[in-house]
């Protein structure tokens, strides 16, 4: 991917994508003119299969939509399309203790609320975007609060009813990387004072205690000192959740001047993660794996989801763009094309979120309570913002 | 399968299945010694991959070790083992709540518990079953006490905290089921007067409010009033589910003189979700369907795991037995030949737990947090059982 020709090529590619493809599946049919938010819940064809909403996934949109508007074009219909889903998280989706629920009926009546705090940072994301868009100084704040109430459960200093007891306490790579990328939206948005010493920490964090040089291993949760957990649990590994956190990292980097450390922490976690996520007998990411080769517990360990191939587009890009090392244009070619052949539904738009291990569809719908326009859209839509960048810079 | 021989051969290879393949996978050398219970999280040739307790497969080991003293063998190393796991129940299982923990440390620290009271179910027929072996009255009471909890649970009495909201009420099939097994083994053991009124209260419910003539399907879930509830979740049926709920209401059939309106329930259920489970692709029952035909949430959908087969055996076999009809010994045959042929370790002994669609193995453990020495060595027992009476009858 040396010459500047191929690079405008993949810019083209993803962008077309995205404006032509994976958008229109979604919007602007997808509008619920009545209620306010998104009816995302559909199969191959576009048909609805569910009227339910799912507050990750309205505020994921959202988030697209406005920075949609913020980024690539100053649409009218998608600021307002933005607004939609931010009327309704606004109107609907907040408890009176200020958290939200994860899962509404189509008129915004609370099915069920979750100890995990993820609607909230999809609808901080969304509000600083949509400030950002429109200018609502309203939406800025909601933005900034719930970035406040995201920061106070990430540092445990709210703890929520606990889902297991503290005979063996364990924490998540989780919740580190779901900040730091909640905080770079911010910063990028309506800015916040508190991002860089924050991300700063959750780095560390990630560095010092779930990134194993020894092993060459990112691991999904430990304990609280960072130590392997060895059972069943602690040993499972999601490849492409490290990965994500690797481009999280690697996005940093470039923020702060190319910074040598954080580049070369980002490339460890993709090699190490690469190295244990890859099939490579049928290609494609592999959603757990254990980290002493034993089962792992989940029976549907071997199968290829779309998101994490997502997250490998992006991550190995990135690493070629930044490092110019040509080990990771090869990568990137390999998920790109795996990703693209198998998951792209060339008659309808958008991918299949659900194959086997051999790459067969295992499920048709494009849309569920867990999947919805973000991973795919955010990729095509990150990766031609990238090149972009680095094209100019050539 | 009309002629009796076939049916001596057929209990005599579930018989030879369960004491010289099934059962010595696990016993002796999974009782732990030192805490009491047993070690059963264990890959494919038998190595402890966690020394984890899940409770739920602590209580049905020890129902399993009793009832085979009970009715097979009194052997004196099954009920020492029995003992072992009713000791590390009582010990270290129960919290200050009298409700049972569902994961525990080697050495009886919980890890966590669920608002589901399944641990509480397994551990009342462990009870009963070790409570009539031993004769220990002690051990008689704990399962009177843990019916006692479950039915306050089962009728809604002792609410736990809520997963839902009350937006969308729905109540499952697994509930009724779970608590018709409970009352005939505790009647099957220890005697309970409470539990024929229940059963035929419980059956009624899932004929009533479960069991859809109109459409030929039993739902998995349905709204208080037993309606159909057009979402992803509430249209989501488990066809190996209902087989089993299927076979509870053959077998009460049978308890209450072959009543003939409990055959045509129990086969009714059969009928539908065999049409509406079984691969005719492929061959075996697939894990989940949407009632509709519809995309099911749950991406794992179309694998095969080893229980629901266990189910469908004893439930065409137990139908025909009672029956008659030639229907079922075809069926029998397909689901115990597909069975035996793709879940068996011919190796070692014992059956994988999951296996993709197309048969090919997905994950090699064969104990875990949910799998342990309970549907296959409860199928060839039972199967055995079922088939020696039916042969005296002739």
């Amino acid at each position: 991917m040396v010459d500047t020709q191929a690079l405008i090529q993949l810019k083209d590619f993803y962008t077309a994508q995205l404006l032509e493809d994976t958008l229109p599946f979604w919007f602007p049919g997808s509008i619920d003119t009545e209620y306010g938010g998104y009816l995302l819940m559909r199969d191959q064809d576009g048909s609805l299969i569910d009227d339910d909403k799912a507050v990750w996934i309205q505020g994921r949109a959202a988030w697209l939509l406005a920075t949609l508007y913020n980024t690539v074009e100053p649409r009218e219909e998608w600021l307002a399309a933005a607004k939609s889903g931010i009327d309704f998280l606004s109107r609907y989706c907040f408890d009176t203790d200020g958290r939200m629920f994860f899962h509404m009926t189509r008129d915004g009546r609370p099915i069920r609320k979750r100890r995990y705090f993820f609607s909230e940072t999809f609808a901080a994301i969304a509000f600083a975007a949509y400030a950002r868009a429109s200018g609502d100084p309203e939406a800025a704040n909601r933005a900034r609060e719930l970035f406040t109430l995201c920061i106070r459960y990430a540092e445990g200093e709210a703890p929520s009813a606990p889902k297991f007891t503290d005979t063996r306490p364990a924490k998540g790579i989780g919740v580190p990387m779901i900040m730091i990328n909640t905080a770079q939206q911010l910063r990028e948005t309506i800015g916040d004072p508190r991002c860089d010493t924050y991300i700063t920490k959750w780095i560390r964090e990630i560095e010092t205690h779930f990134v194993k040089d020894d092993i060459r291993c990112v691991m999904e949760q430990v304990a609280a000192d960072g130590s392997i957990i060895d059972h069943i649990d602690g040993r499972t590994l999601n490849p492409g959740h490290a990965i994500e956190g690797a481009w999280f990292i690697l996005h940093e980097a470039v923020y702060r001047d190319n910074d040598p450390q954080l580049i070369d922490l980002g490339c460890r976690m993709l090699d190490y993660m690469w190295e244990r996520g890859w099939d490579t007998e049928h290609g494609g990411i592999l959603y757990f794996r254990d980290v002493y080769h034993k089962p792992v517990q989940e029976y549907w360990q071997d199968m290829k989801f779309w998101w994490p191939h997502n997250e490998a587009i992006i991550a190995t890009l990135l690493a070629h763009l930044v490092t110019g090392n040509e080990k990771y244009a090869v990568w990137h070619r390999q998920v790109h094309d795996y990703a693209y052949r198998h998951f792209h539904d060339k008659e309808n738009g958008e991918w299949f979120g659900y194959l086997h291990r051999n790459g067969s569809i295992a499920q048709t719908a494009k849309g569920n309570l867990f999947k919805g326009p973000f991973h795919l859209p955010r990729q095509e839509w990150y990766c031609a913002r990238v090149l972009e960048k680095y094209i100019k810079q050539r």
